[in-house]
């Protein structure tokens, strides 16, 4: 039977990753392929030597044997695996999401091959539009790895949940704020501290930024908002907020209320609207995102028919994430072009509305004084603007501050703001700083 | 575009369920069938003024309009649905295993139709013959409501899991003996105690043996052992245990070691070699399973290079199943036969080996008396067949037993056997009755 060959652009973290399983597991990946023989023809990166060292692959395998090439020399060996009518398959693991990248994917769609990538990023930013091209041109995009790493998300929304409506998704989906935001609760560390830790131990890269402000888990939301409601990414602008002001003061009052603060990706259909977010919020002990730590992945899925679902796995990593991209790899190798497979789950257009209206239940933390009045003046202000108090806590002291933690039932973040607002205006001075965090149950 | 004829034989819990989606969200499931409509031809049941009334169905889509019809009528029906050339697809939700069921799905792919079905009883039974049969005929079996339910772990396996290789699966798959087990657990009742309050809350059958001898959940694991180790159901013998012998006493001893007790399914590779078993185990409370209550399943699955998994869904129900049910459905409506899609991650074979030689940690319980000498005469026996004690925890005295706990390292089942043979050799005789519980961890 014929071979299947392919390409693999960029042999980083994933696609070193990629390029040890297929070459390991080649006999038993051969048997799942229907028989046929799947084999890298050409891995192009501008450090063969050192990737080929460093994942334990020949370097036969490699574009050059030489110790480094140049951009240029790269460039020269991506047309040429292009060109070459040999090549099935073209794995892009470069990673980024520049207009390069995304022009990469379409070149190898043009040239009449297969795209698989795990590149979050250039799927995020360029919508569905690679998505449409490689439809047209009768050729598959897997991407299996590019949202929550081995767990296998995509596939499950496009060809199992086809029986159902999904109504809302929510979870852990990025490993390094996780790690960080565990480390806080854990040990009482300020943000900058278990930042640092993170770095030293590998869990943060040196420019944390994509990671800690939201980007990231925003990105894969978009994915999956795309496939599961139909909005294509580029039209999708949803609140994200990341990490960097999670303090030391939530986590205590989080645990006094038994919770923890977990930075979580949502999204919620509606009535025809789609409420979407990242940002930090409340879980609590009962929750099984409670116990989720470092780069393992949770998603909490509701559907109308079949009710709750919980999907955990390893949600990075070099294998982990290799082995949803070669899961990719060996299903197009198997069933070649099935028809638009990317969109099966999501076919009625929906439209995102903002989060801010969407009604959650809240955690306010108000910074204070100890001041007889402050909490007939809160729940004064909160009552005024229809909102009900679920509870008032024990104000938590730490430093110089009061922080007067109370859970709110669902209304909008809007409602709050007004409360706020309100108790500003009081003479004298009752809040010196106040959040609020969504209480996600 | 092409209208997707479908016939339902069987409108139960599960056929119900199931035409109930297909009418309801039509405009959806068309959309994710690439534009074809999915129609309702004719439901073919003995009751359908009945069924019609319970699951809010109309009655035209019924083979008959009656009060009920014979036996022979509906095989009249049936002969009718397998001559008729618009019928692309047959959903078989009568069950049970008996030949009769396994004729009938060989005529419907003889006749060139796709099969959908719920029914793991006989597809256990009748191993992969009618796998093969399918391919032969190149039409699909979907069969994702056979095993857990709402949780797609039949498409999991087959398609997100050929990028690696699956070391072993445990898990909940059986909802009635797991609300028996709970109540048991958080009640203090006894097992017949139990099973009477499941019976009258609906979820024990009034013939319950399938679920509380084990059968169900063995079913379930048949499958998934031979999807996952290419092994075929018919060549599967693997010891099973129900859950009749579980008793007050082992819960509280469970308890009593921070852990309870849950009826696992079971399935390891070692060395080429699957072990099998559906068994009661000691779940401790650090477990997530240890909360799975109900209904629900949980399955753990273990990957060469993707590591831990989770799986958590809702294992039964009408229209929980039935939306597995429309996901076969759907998949095969929008890409018809495509190859072989049943056996992707089950390529290469292995053989069964006897559980009672797989090295796992157990939990011994001796009825005893509170006699001097006991624990040294246990302990002794124990190391003098090679045997590690991990434990040794306090006795529980319940009626004129005392029941004393001691948790052992990894062994095989069978030198446990030895060391209360030599136990039981003594005088004056130090045991009464004994037992031993694998622990999952």
């Amino acid at each position: 039977m014929k071979t299947f060959n392919i390409a693999i652009i960029g042999c980083g973290n994933v696609g070193g990753g990629t390029a040890k399983i297929l070459q390991e597991a080649a006999r038993e990946l051969k048997k799942r392929a229907g028989g046929k023989e799947i084999k890298i023809k050409k891995i192009i990166t501008l450090h063969p030597r050192r990737q080929a060292g460093r994942y334990g692959l020949p370097i036969e395998l490699f574009c050059s044997c030489k110790e480094e090439i140049s951009a240029l020399q790269s460039d020269a060996f991506i047309k040429e695996a292009l060109k070459d009518p040999e090549i099935d398959l073209i794995i892009e693991t470069i990673g980024g999401s520049s207009g390069r990248i995304h022009n990469l994917h379409k070149s190898i769609l043009k040239s009449g091959k297969h795209l698989v990538t795990a590149n979050k990023a250039v799927l995020a930013k360029h919508g569905s539009s690679i998505f449409d091209y490689a439809k047209k041109q009768k050729k598959s995009v897997g991407f299996e790895g590019a949202v929550c790493g081995a767990i296998p998300l995509i596939k499950v929304v496009q060809d199992s949940f086809t029986g159902d409506l999904i109504n809302s998704v929510a979870g852990i989906v990025n490993g390094t704020s996780n790690f960080i935001l565990s480390r806080m609760s854990d040990k009482g560390a300020g943000f900058g501290e278990a930042l640092k830790l993170a770095q030293k131990l590998g869990y943060a890269e040196l420019d944390p930024s994509m990671d800690i402000n939201g980007t990231d888990a925003a990105n894969k939301l978009k994915i999956l908002i795309q496939l599961i409601y139909g909005i294509p990414a580029t039209e999708q602008g949803f609140e994200v907020k990341g990490i960097t002001n999670v303090s030391k003061e939530d986590f205590m009052v989080a645990k006094s209320l038994n919770s923890t603060i977990k930075l979580i990706a949502f999204a919620k259909k509606e009535g025809g609207k789609v409420y979407a977010c990242v940002q930090p919020a409340v879980i609590s002990k009962q929750d099984y995102l409670y116990n989720v730590n470092g780069a393992t992945n949770a998603i909490k899925l509701d559907a109308k028919y079949s009710g709750g679902h919980l999907f955990v796995g390893q949600g990075a990593g070099s294998i982990e994430t290799g082995s949803a991209v070669v899961s990719d790899v060996v299903f197009i190798a198997k069933h070649g072009y099935i028809k638009d497979i990317t969109q099966s789950a999501g076919p009625v257009k929906h439209s995102l509305a903002d989060f801010n209206l969407y009604p959650a239940s809240y955690l306010l933390i108000i910074k204070t004084k100890d001041t007889p009045g402050v909490i007939g003046a809160v729940g004064t202000a909160i009552g005024d603007v229809g909102v009900n108090i679920e509870n008032v806590a024990q104000s938590i002291i730490s430093g110089d501050g009061w922080y007067l933690p109370v859970e709110v039932s669902k209304c909008a973040a809007k409602q709050l703001d007004k409360a706020v607002a309100l108790i500003k205006k009081r003479k004298p001075k009752l809040i010196e700083e106040y959040k609020y965090i969504p209480i996600f149950k």
